[in-house]
């Protein structure tokens, strides 16, 4: 088994990717009247994952990313897949991994054009996903306005039971042109929240959180890995999902929660590892 | 330092990123007549350097990449840059391993529209990079034709004393339209030519292979990270570069010199790590 072997029997249907892996870089002839969204998530062992079968650690290192796209309001179209192994993932696992990865892309329409293999001591998966939404309609963080409705695509805290990561890819188009912002929960409600109201120079007021099954509402708050989508729409306008709050002027970033600020911590997998 | 504010920093100077990082995905408005090209390059510390600067780590996981874009004759248009720090990189290191990636990055006008950051044992680059070529236009590898002639861009074997890599960005724009075929040479000039050849149903004849001082033939036909590129065009086409030997019908892949076939072997990063 070598990279070539691997790479070369990944499925690249997407009718304009006109070179799939092989060659230096893919080639892909975009649409005149789409714009493309981009986005590439790591997936590390004993970062983001400890023991997981391997079927599930390809299919969710695609799906974070794939959540991205959703939140973006987009149709996925290809992905680059960057996997160093660790020397204990034997063929078998490595197939399996591929497995897990080409059956969430398969369902999703998502083309395999390209990728880099390598190894490492824990398992390293960095997957670029490229989406694309027509011109103008990318739904973004930044543009949620004062007196918007905020929603959630379903309840929370569900990082500690969560089997399948289901990217939100359906709704996300639905709100494209009624959303005024969305974004997927990857870090927590607080965290997560709090970005969005930053970016777009507003403050939430909390209602209602809805909450999992045996989920706390701290969980639901600070705990990450929900992969919902978090997203605001004027009050006239009819839209799918939960509403858990309001958009309010006010200092940018602030969250109330029963007329208390609440604090904006959750998974930062990156200053985590700083003192 | 947070991963937001890192990013936030990072420069986006190309007019058709109409969103860099900060959001779920950076947006890219391509132009009609364009496709464009993508690639991802893993860059591993203890598997492709060992002690290196930051600056210098940065710069080459960038560069890289970029190799690859100038292999497909294309201008680059952005990166998404993937990174895992160590423990052991401090705020400076990091600051300085962006400084090396920003300075390429501003060098070649990639704007950096996004990336992930995380942490793991050793330093795990992943840099994706899309790049634009006019439509029809980009240069692959199983277009060469018996009878072409078989060029590098410079001298090989410079593996052991290479301190910087420049990619070829303006002599792949050079070769559009005149090259049959290109690819750049990252794991040695047999291994290469070989998959060239293989993709291309096509055998060579090598005459002369240029050598860097202190390089063995040995090294510029086995060892990797050169970075050149290789490319054919027809007799009559005048191009750049040095010439090296002939393309003919024959085996698929088969490589001569000096009338014997030699081993089309090289560093291959993945299956090197398979028993």
């Amino acid at each position: 088994m070598n990279e070539e072997s691997i790479l070369a029997g990944l499925p690249r249907q997407h009718p304009n990717l006109i070179l799939g892996p092989g060659d230096d870089a893919a080639i892909f002839r975009p649409k005149a009247a789409e714009d493309l969204v981009f986005t590439t998530d790591m997936f590390i062992e004993g970062v983001h994952f400890r023991k997981l079968a391997p079927k599930e650690v390809g299919r969710r290192a695609l799906a974070r990313a794939l959540s991205d796209i959703a939140a973006m309001g987009a149709d996925p179209r290809f992905c680059l897949a960057s996997v160093a192994f660790p020397k204990s993932a034997d063929k078998t696992w490595i197939a399996q991994f591929f497995v897990g990865l080409m059956l969430l892309a398969s369902e999703t329409s998502t083309a395999i054009a390209g990728g880099d293999l390598s190894h490492a001591r824990h398992l390293v998966a960095d997957i670029t996903v490229c989406g694309a939404v027509p011109r103008g309609k990318a739904l973004r963080r930044d543009t949620a306005r004062p007196g918007d409705i905020l929603y959630v695509s379903g309840p929370l805290g569900g990082w500690r039971n969560r089997t399948e990561i289901a990217p939100r890819l359906a709704l996300g188009k639905q709100l494209r042109g009624k959303a005024t912002a969305c974004m997927d929960i990857s870090d927590g409600l607080a965290l997560d929240l709090h970005r969005l109201c930053k970016a777009s120079a507003v403050s939430a007021v909390l209602d209602d959180i809805p909450l999992l099954p045996n989920a706390s509402l701290k969980q639901a708050l600070h705990d990450g890995e929900d992969y919902e989508l978090l997203y605001t729409a004027p009050p006239k306008t009819r839209v799918p999902g939960l509403r858990i709050g309001a958009l309010r002027k006010g200092r940018p970033g602030q969250i109330l929660l029963d007329g208390a600020p609440i604090n904006p911590t959750g998974y930062d997998h990156f200053s985590r590892t700083r003192p």
